[in-house]
């Protein structure tokens, strides 16, 4: 009996975080964690998971995205899509009527990133791997065929990423031993966001050091007095030696970036994040040559790698931050870690949200073992919340991330979380109306 | 009694056009011209009409996206959004929880499309005037405050704006008569989908030019012997004097593009359209470098004015093809056609769809009227499918657009056609699958 698909299953679940302020920033005040939740079953009574995140209110349309690109799913062969899933990702990706709501951005882009990501899953757990080593131990001709070259040409060609590869694969062995043994560095959020009290900022940057965490970011962008104040009560609690980057969500245009950097500029902040719309190619290179020697840093909002390969070729970015369901998914991000390899920018992950710090380890670890080859200047984010509600939960020590051990992309919602937390039925919501 | 907004109503309609290739291109084989036709009411019996073109599987998606957005306009009172349309845009592409859907990208931005412009059509009812008409007669001051500004202003300031609007207002009652009177340049792509036989495209490019038409388009990008052959019959049927824009619709890479153009180029096509990725910014500017004097036409997928901002600063195009439903309808396309005036380069909308004429002449001749006050090197496409749904429906007369002279946007569908195209229960889907 050949192994099918038998089910794209879809769950609206959402988190009522808006109560605490947690994850407030300029753009996002009272944002509700949430995603569509997506378990791919076959007729083997196999299953993998994946989610696209959103913050809240529309997570229902982020839900009926996935069930339009579910039928192009449903009744294909297991075998099939895992032996071309760069194959698999273009069909969801390509779909003649399907691309017109995109194409390649937005929440049917995401859809495809939660049915990818599911299928990343659903491999792992079939090899007895977690993605990141599942990935790396992957030959380099066969990570290549995960790519869609179609848009990338002019700035990456095959042949270019296939010796970006093989020049890394001599160390895999060695870096994979040093990763279980060390883990991965990693900054913290956790103090930074725009809803708390000075107070509360200062004991958690505080805590973050104490923790072990090189880095701590703070969001900045609505009141000017109020991030001076914030930035140098933080600079005061952590002193000169960890950095602190700063993430403004998209709040300026390009000559207000470069005006509010540099009132902030005394305070050594590391990065600017996000400075203006995530789609202003130009205007980050700009913002990137004013504010020189603070880094830009930008990605999570970067809907796809033709986006990713113009902020390389522009010289618009310091520090590049994937998203793990904003792109394409674990196949489309493999595309992105060449393109910075080849352009010789770090990538630092964004994570937060609902599982994003899950999935998003196993890109930066196999970023570090086969790609990039270093982490240095790397760091993943971290944020504090949520991660009970995982089956396989990231695990830090001394400010790094462990590298992940279960099979898979550790993307799984335990039962009772997902029954509690659909919306608008679970206990949970039950309970409440949403913000 | 305030008017109040009582309903924001959507309806998922499908018109059955892959039957006959009617619009089939490289990418688009197979279109269904669909759309989630959004009705506005009000509690004074007014109403107003738009909707959000997409070629068929997911428009169930693009309604979802528009019963979203609904939620933040039902209950609101109509004179206050009226004399705000600029702060109702930023209401809808800026809430906090649905941005992240987008930002300003995908369904959702297509969503508040259509809700603006119905918005619009029950301004221009109100006032008793063709939409293009109201915009040419508001102040460069109430034009100005339509726009927003915030990831503009490294490239359009405020009072640039008003510059520009200023410089054309005191020809804006010659150009409005001789509108009236003579109408608006139009091409038509009618002759050219890549589904046709070659027999057909003959008969209706010579069609074409015997109706009066300056320009035809064809549909190239699949094969590109057979581009080579249809672009020689065209150019024989036609003669030396009617220009022959092609239209790859997205199908290359970057060398791919200039390759194949420069095999064309002997039949002198007067734009390549879409060579590549619609975000693909730095990649049209090289191609444009490469295929000059041939000219690089693009829009339709643009998803916002950050996009066409930089398309603009990199000179990424020497036309700018805007849409009626991919950016923000009728409010956002008025910073476009700002944006268009400040860089000197033509605007020639996309059209064809459903209702996307209908919709784009409003935009064309408000443009010739009050912002650029000139019709030269502009023409607006025509396809001639689906007309006879619409109220409202385009008239040409010797290749041209005339003014339209009723009240609105003249996106109107008919009720029995809505009735009969409604997906899937209406007459027309009952006996039918959909492609």
């Amino acid at each position: 009996m050949t192994e099918l698909i038998t089910a794209v299953e879809t769950v609206d679940v959402r988190f009522p975080t808006s109560a605490d302020l947690d994850g407030s920033d300029a753009m996002n005040p009272e944002p509700d964690y949430s995603g569509a939740y997506v378990t791919i079953r076959t007729n083997r009574g196999a299953a993998g998971h994946g989610l696209a995140f959103t913050v809240g209110r529309g997570n229902d349309v982020q839900v009926a995205a996935v069930h339009a690109l579910a039928e192009l799913v449903v009744g294909q062969p297991v075998e099939e899509i895992l032996s071309d899933l760069g194959g698999f990702s273009r069909r969801l990706t390509g779909d003649s009527q399907l691309r017109w709501l995109g194409p390649e951005k937005g929440v049917i882009h995401m859809a495809a990133a939660a049915i990818v990501n599911a299928m990343w899953d659903l491999y792992g757990r079939r090899e007895g791997k977690p993605v990141w080593r599942l990935l790396s131990e992957m030959t380099p001709e066969q990570l290549v065929d995960l790519v869609d070259f179609r848009y990338l040409e002019d700035a990456l060609t095959r042949q270019e990423a296939l010796d970006i590869l093989r020049r890394s694969e001599p160390g895999r062995a060695e870096r994979t031993s040093r990763l279980l043994r060390e883990g991965f560095p990693a900054y913290t959020t956790t103090p930074g966001w725009l809803g708390y009290s000075d107070e509360k900022l200062v004991r958690l940057s505080r805590q973050a050091v104490a923790d072990g965490f090189p880095q701590i970011k703070l969001k900045v962008g609505a009141s000017i007095e109020d991030d001076v104040r914030r930035m140098r009560l933080a600079r005061e609690a952590v002193g000169p030696d960890i950095r602190i980057a700063v993430d403004a969500n998209q709040a300026w245009g390009v000559p207000q970036a470069i005006a509010w950097m540099k009132r902030l500029a005394s305070y050594d902040p590391y990065w600017i994040e996000e400075p203006t719309s995530p789609d202003d190619i130009l205007g980050h290179a700009l913002i990137r040559e004013m504010v020189a020697p603070i880094k830009v840093a930008t990605g999570e909002h970067t809907h796809n790698q033709v986006m990713f390969k113009q902020l390389l070729q522009a010289g618009s970015l310091d520090i590049l931050q994937m998203d793990a369901s904003r792109t394409a998914g674990v196949t489309e991000n493999v595309a992105i870690l060449l393109l910075a390899a080849k352009f010789g920018i770090p990538v630092c992950p964004h994570a937060g949200g609902l599982g994003l710090c899950e999935m998003v380890q196993h890109l930066a670890m196999f970023d570090y073992v086969a790609v990039a080859g270093t982490h240095e200047d790397r760091v993943i984010e971290y944020v504090d919340h949520l991660h009970e509600h995982f089956t396989d939960p990231v695990r830090l020590r001394g400010g790094r991330y462990l590298a992940p051990t279960a099979a898979g992309l550790s993307a799984e919602l335990r039962p009772e979380s997902l029954a509690a937390h659909t919306f608008p039925t679970g206990a949970v919501w039950d309970r409440k109306v949403p913000a």
